[in-house]
């Protein structure tokens, strides 16, 4: 198996991770991968904010693994800053092999570069393998994920 | 009641709010509240950062709350922009006021005039109160949330 790359993404990758989004039991109902155009706007919001971290695994020469870094400065914890992991897709063949592992321990390591103290994400209570995924990463299920849709 | 005005947050503001992050039943345990230097490093992140909006509450020249939202652009739901809630705090003799409706109303008006489709927040599982306070301005606790600290 040739190596993992994980690097920033591109606007050439908007494809490939668009779609990942769409091919999920949630993403499905709620993205539009036959029109680019609103993520291209959303891509250009992300690239110019050097706070974001969108990145995506690489084999290859195939995109298959995608996720989204945020650093959040913050007061509390004695000024801890924070990282917030958002949007992770695996390759539908991809998965089982261990990249998910992969991408959120490079998201720990740049977050521990990044001189973050903590790292947090949420997971739909629905994705129930997700959270023992996340478990035994080390993560603890704390909070409560609250949304509103505006 | 003379008026609440709600304000971007200052220097000046520190020691307020750490007072406020403080005084909590998590927050006792890990915050410093006698030494500000870690919160007025953290501060010239946040105070650097577009992103962040810190701002406080402030009725008759007291400062009375605080909260944190931070502007996060994204590629999911056709490239929606949602916003993050941290670091809510009502002081001591302010709490069961209306307040906190106040103020989390404040960040999902400004969330809308951000062009945010999504605001979201996690509150630690303990805290069901404050659970019951978000479930009644709408929020949807439809997610885990899950921390690794480094």
């Amino acid at each position: 198996m040739t190596d993992l790359t994980i690097r920033r993404a591109t606007g050439d990758d908007l494809p490939a991770i668009v779609a990942m989004l769409a091919d999920d039991p949630l993403g499905a109902t709620r993205e539009s991968p036959d029109d680019l155009t609103p993520y291209r706007t959303a891509f250009a919001r992300i690239d110019a904010d050097p706070h974001q971290h969108l990145v995506v695994a690489e084999r290859a020469g195939r995109t298959i693994g995608t996720l989204q870094l945020t650093v959040v400065p913050g007061l509390s914890r004695k000024g801890s800053t924070r990282t917030i992991i958002e949007a992770v897709r695996i390759h539908a063949d991809e998965r089982g092999t261990g990249l998910g592992t992969d991408l959120i321990q490079w998201a720990v390591g740049r977050s521990r570069e990044l001189d973050a103290e903590l790292v947090q994400l949420t997971s739909d209570v629905t994705r129930t393998d997700a959270h023992r995924f996340y478990e035994r990463l080390g993560f603890v299920p704390s909070h409560v994920g609250f949304k509103l849709t505006l």
